[in-house]
């Protein structure tokens, strides 16, 4: 037994069973950014690095091409699309203030208003009597000048209606609700989902429809424990990673 | 301005907008377990307390069917198709540790051996000499009878090898390694993509190809530091969210 995909027979089962595996080894490589934004090595050095006939490397090749990873560039060979920002889950933080270092965050504000009709499940979510008015924002922001994440929330009106006069083209929202209402923010519940991005959501973030994408849910709250923002955030999966060190003593 | 959709146009570009923000709502609602295993409001009831349209609430049920969410089940309804188990972020656990109670665990071991030439950067990750001998084992996940995870290993060859003997249908490999070494496990780094299933991947996770799953990366280490167990885990996402509590200060 001499390599990771084992069995040696050249069916084309084994052949997909050992390529998955070797993508998820250069998965890794590419997204810890041993190749930086560049060249990947030729198909047989590959070969060498990760004890794999050619047919397995290409093969695995194309598994990553169909994630957005990597691409062929005509006379180049093949290289790494974009780096994968990390955004970290071991503290609150907004977006901007989390890719920080990575270049301009912009965000384009494609809707900022009072609701005076919310979703009653939104009221429950925020602990609001049903019917009382909500602040919607809905923002598509850019790294780079290319789309990056399509932030949409719901605000509690006190908190909301002091943030629509503001910059919300240049700043986070957490920011500007810690600077309006002079209080820090406490927590936040965040569920992260993996789905295939709907047309709409798709056309916005410039993907194929049906691309993988990340839809985070997440409620965050005032120090004093009261929810004040309920987002629901898809973000492009071939531009961002989540990233967080565990520990394995419990927390408490 | 009633809706959250806003602009009242009945074009098909403000409708596919409103039943996007409608989706997002009802996502949180039915990952959130508020319909349980159960059925949905039938369409006029949903109209009423998402403040949408019928048209928008088909549209918008559109988008959760094709997650693999719900399905419409022939003189019943739309139903929830199963109920998202919640992984959590906060601290590091295997997933029989994390799923406790949600039902049986149990895994297919597809692989589990010793490999003599591993992928160079399996060894570097696992700082090991480069040519040293690693274990793999790969298992595919069952919970509830029905496919969850594909995880697949590379071990350091001290740790992995006392572990080829034991019970890997049964158990996680964390708790395996802390009982075999007599070593707590120190902590993990954590990077979790959301990607378009392979062809491979989704026959084993008996998904759609192309349907998003996670890939997780996890590099888990022993309290002294040495990184021992390299992860690559796909989840399906229509059965799996992670979930955590962040926290506004600085860790630090």
């Amino acid at each position: 037994m001499t390599t990771a995909g084992g069995a040696g027979g050249a069916t084309a089962r084994s052949r997909a069973e050992h390529a998955r595996r070797v993508a998820d080894v250069l998965r890794q490589q590419i997204t810890g950014g041993r190749f930086g934004h560049g060249l990947l090595p030729d198909e047989r050095t590959l070969g060498t690095e990760l004890a794999a006939s050619r047919n397995v490397i290409r093969e695995a090749l194309g598994l990553l091409r169909s994630e957005g990873l990597i691409t062929r560039r005509q006379g180049v060979g093949t290289i790494v699309v974009m780096p994968k920002y990390g955004h970290g889950l071991d503290r609150l933080a907004g977006l901007a203030e989390a890719l920080t270092g990575y270049g301009p965050v912009t965000n384009e504000v494609r809707a900022a208003r009072t609701i005076s009709n919310p979703p009653a499940a939104v009221a429950e979510r925020l602990e609001l009597e049903p019917g009382t008015d909500v602040v919607y924002i809905e923002r598509l922001r850019r790294l780079g000048g290319l789309p990056l994440s399509l932030d949409t929330t719901y605000l509690a009106p006190d908190i909301g209606a002091n943030l629509l006069g503001h910059d919300l083209a240049g700043r986070d929202l957490f920011a500007l609700i810690e600077e309006t209402t002079g209080r820090r923010l406490g927590q936040a519940e965040v569920s992260v989902h993996a789905v295939n991005a709907g047309p709409d959501t798709a056309g916005l973030l410039q993907i194929e429809p049906g691309a993988a994408v990340f839809a985070i849910e997440r409620l965050t709250r005032l120090a004093d424990g009261r929810p004040v923002d309920a987002e629901s955030v898809h973000i492009r999966a071939d531009r961002l990673m989540l990233q967080a060190t565990l520990h394995r003593s419990a927390p408490d």
